[in-house]
């Protein structure tokens, strides 16, 4: 087999695979050489070449969120770091696990004028969960080169070492040190930045491996719930007759499907779901906005809950979020193993466990519901609601809020739906989708920068077909998430076309003058025509709700490329079709 | 006039124009629609919309880059802000001053689940001049709001911030923080954040100001260079007779063309330009690869200088850095007002001044040139070189080297070249430019990720035609810089593709195999044909020698569109002819 001659390369490689980690995102590079040849040349990693750093890291991204453990991202140095910030802040935000592997130039020859050269150590400080900055170990460096390295200042630090007796510790520290931060990725579910410095020259490589680096072992901490806590738990829960579950950003499968059904039976309990947290009963509240947008402050108080359970991610409802701060429970719990947010500023309880966990141990104490109104009377008010935004879209003009209602029911069953932000996502969550879809969306940040690539990493990585929804900003934002080669043929865009940012036109700004269509809604009129050309998509449009179910029709089928459909909507029509929903469903 | 009501917008504007920032670069955002209201609402500043933030920040940066002072910034919060960075670190390295304008949630938003929500304080830490974290006043924060702000919360920081008595403080520390963040941009010549906290309602407008901030002059310090020190220097000049002269990255029209010829006509001083370092004279030696890349050991000893002086931004020269750190001049003196690189490992003297200043003080005393070879004997190599490089020309076939001698030929007298790296700014070097072309390059971080936004930055704000030549892989990593409204007619592209990334076949990795070509070279088969459709860019093609100059013949005439000629060349044949050109001409 063939390595890197670069021992810290070897020991980074090694310690990766020791590890687990499979997946391997390259950009390309010269500093970084020692680490591309590395995983290139070894078949237990899957590479992948990606030119943007900023599209890799989100395609990253997206083949983490599906595998659910990390994927490494290899750039050179210099400014190619920086482009994976964006990808970075969302991995933090969301719980997924990164493992970015920069390479760096020697410690001597930062900040003295060299090319490509910034100060990389711990330059994700705000939003990563551990930064290994590696030291060069010089005993290893080239004896000769004739690239004119200084010779003095090495030979200079190599006698120093020497004289400490640092060598043997330089290469131990670097062995903790990666080991410390791979086990956070995979523990912490997060992102984490190894920098490591490389000495020229870069390209040599090795058939036998020089170094053999210790594995560090996770450790394992199995925390049991305290039995003291789950009975006050139990107690509170005992003694109230409106209870609220409200689950934000959650991944499919992760909740036993008895415990929802549990507590769907009881009459107590409301749960309140969106498109992204992937449960689902159909006593449940599905969509949050459609139920409390029309509400009044007397209908907000009936609404208002004694207890508050809370656990997922983060929430997309801003209108849940008004509500629960200004009509606070009594008591706010949020289940998560990790953090836990006072989103609602009156958290008293971080159940420190997997819901599975907390619902697994408090629910077997039940012996009975408490006699409540609370579900039965929302249940009504929902059927209301149901009926009447069925009677509303049949009334109202072409638009997004008509173009959702068919474009969601076309997804297939058994695929995966990933949402853009912030118009896609928040459509989504007014309608009905079919249980079998599972959604993503990227809310850590809810950015607008990084969806087509994140839906790329995903449609990469799964078994089943991925469609996009996205609106035009996203998606010409992130174009460059299409110059990739390993796009599936199944995979499908769907761009709803409102030639600009829709969700300024809802919002409480001052539309229709020039000022507000440049500089809020920046208002275009591209189209994804000359893209698709470009990177071999097959590309469809519509311009009308015949068109868009004609399309729809045969669009998910099975094809020889990847499909885009563009859907153009009339975006002065939009944000009046939206605003009136929610009057008229009241 | 329309004002944003926030208080704090409008200190931060009225700021802005009290130290005469005038470009505004705005991305779109809800959170910083204070900012967006005020800035376009003001006839003082010229406002542009720029979608991708990424995009902006080299937009604002080839602003920046021409008119010589700050240019603002204008992002909503979350991830857009992180896309800001890879521009930032060039500022940051350039010394161009940018100043970033945040908007953020107040801090009780922070770190509690609200969406669009990072750790925007201090993000950019390690490469920004200032970091300046606004606070917000409660008291001015809104009395009642009907979307769930926490009212409870706010009235306690109220009451808190009253029993203190630090609501005045607060407005009267943002004020001097926002003073130092606009003074150190200005007078350091870099890169400064100030992050600003808003409350909602964030539409509102009022028709009056109703604050009146301070505003804190820049302390001048002005320097004389101590006669002592100039003395010293003296005597060491009139010392040696094997003198350097090496001038990096330099604005033109800095240095007086009264010093440069001074320095020409003394024979015992050598002065290396690159085509970046935008000064002339006929002795000067301008192409310092040709130079060097084919002395001997013997020879290098020969060139090698007693006092090196050096002045300017980075040096794209590897060989020249290689050579003087091999070959260490006895003194390297470094003249540069703010920071002096001690890149060849031997500086004894930062001269704080600006090289005027120093040459002007020093070039005067000299009574006599020192009697030397150094130059006459390097300039009959010169002589030499000049010949074997036309040579070499005449015989090599159709090839990178070869279109790059017919296209910088053909850039127009009088305007602006800008260079892409990192291929693009290399060959560049190679060949003789004519004196009227003003030569940039983002050489800071030396990325290839934002060439072209600077590229439309300059292009907008400059009276003079800019051209941008560059490479395939940067060209299409910022192709969203044509997402831009502000692109002028007389703007031209000339895009060399050679199908990957040219530079890595330069290198010594393992050239011609599959896993070569995929992770370093990165090959591909695009063109741009349909971004410049998308774009409404003229587009023409050259595939051979004929064509090339052909196209280039009437490729810089006035046109109704920007226009772009995209370069064919021979993925396999450019590297060898670029090879063998150094050993040809020795």
């Amino acid at each position: 087999m063939l390595y890197p001659k670069n021992p810290l390369a070897q020991t980074v490689i090694q310690l990766c695979k020791a590890k687990n980690i499979q997946h391997i995102v390259i950009s390309p590079g010269s500093r970084n050489a020692p680490l591309t040849i590395g995983f290139t040349n070894d078949s237990f990693f899957t590479c992948y070449s990606i030119v943007d750093e900023r599209c890799a890291g989100f395609f990253a991204l997206g083949i983490a969120q599906q595998i659910e453990s990390p994927v490494a991202l290899v750039c050179t140095s210099g400014s190619a770091l920086l482009n994976y910030y964006p990808a970075i802040a969302e991995a933090f935000y969301s719980d997924i696990p990164l493992v970015v592997l920069s390479a760096d130039r020697p410690r001597y020859l930062i900040g003295i004028g060299d090319g490509q050269t910034i100060n990389q150590k711990d330059v994700f400080a705000n939003h990563i969960l551990n930064s290994a900055n590696l030291k060069l170990n010089y005993e290893y460096g080239p004896k000769n080169t004739n690239e004119g390295e200084p010779a003095i200042i090495k030979s200079i630090e190599n006698k120093l070492e020497r004289i400490l007796g640092v060598k043997q510790e330089i290469d131990e520290e670097n062995e903790t040190k990666i080991n410390t931060a791979l086990n956070k990725a995979i523990s912490g579910n997060g992102p984490v930045h190894i920098n490591i410095p490389f000495e020229e020259p870069l390209y040599e490589t090795t058939d036998k491996l020089e170094v053999k680096p210790k594995v560090i072992d996770i450790e394992v901490r199995k925390k049991k719930i305290d039995d003291f806590f789950i009975q006050e738990c139990y107690d509170d829960w005992n003694s109230y007759s409106k209870k609220m579950i409200l689950v934000g950003v959650n991944h499919p499968n992760k909740i036993d499907q008895h415990i929802l059904d549990e507590l769907a039976k009881d009459n107590s309990v409301i749960v309140f779901t969106e498109t992204t947290s992937n449960v689902y009963n159909k006593h449940f509240f599905n969509s949050i906005d459609k139920m409390i947008a029309p509400l009044s402050e007397e209908e907000f108080q009936e609404l208002q809950p004694d207890i508050l359970v809370t656990f997922g991610g983060l929430i997309v409802s801003k209108k849940i979020k008004g509500f629960l701060r200004k009509f606070q429970p009594k008591h706010h719990w949020h289940i998560d193993k990790k953090n836990a947010n006072d989103t609602f500023f009156c958290l008293d309880k971080h159940i420190e466990a997997t819901p599975n966990q907390f619902f697994n141990s408090l629910l077997p104490r039940l012996t009975h519901f408490v006699k409540s109104d609370y579900k039965p009377h929302w249940s009504d008010v929902k059927s209301v609601r149901d009926e009447k935004h069925q009677a509303y879209l049949n009334e109202i003009p072409y638009s997004d809020f008509k173009v959702f209602d068919s474009v969601l029911k076309a997804i297939p069953e058994q695929s995966i739906l990933q949402l853009g932000n912030s118009s896609a996502v928040r459509y989504a969550q007014l309608f009905d989708l079919k249980k079998t879809i599972q959604v993503f969306c990227n809310r850590g940040t809810s950015g607008i920068d990084g969806s087509t690539s994140t839906a790329i990493g995903c449609a990469k990585t799964s078994k089943k077909q991925t469609t996009l929804i996205t609106g035009d900003l996203s998606f010409f934002y992130d174009s460059n998430a299409l110059w990739n080669n390993f796009i599936p043929n199944n995979f499908r865009i769907i761009l709803i076309n409102n030639q600009g940012g829709g969700i300024f036109r809802i919002l409480p700004g001052h539309k229709n003058t020039k000022k507000f269509e440049t500089f809020f809604e920046t208002t275009h009129d591209l189209n994804a025509k000359h893209l698709c050309k470009m990177f071999d998509f097959d590309y469809v449009t519509a311009l009308n709700e015949r068109q868009v179910k004609t399309q729809l029709k045969t669009f998910f089928a099975e094809s020889n490329q990847p499909k885009l459909l563009e859907i153009f909507t009339p975006r002065t029509i939009n944000d009046n079709v939206l605003l009136d929903y929610f009057k008229f469903i009241k």
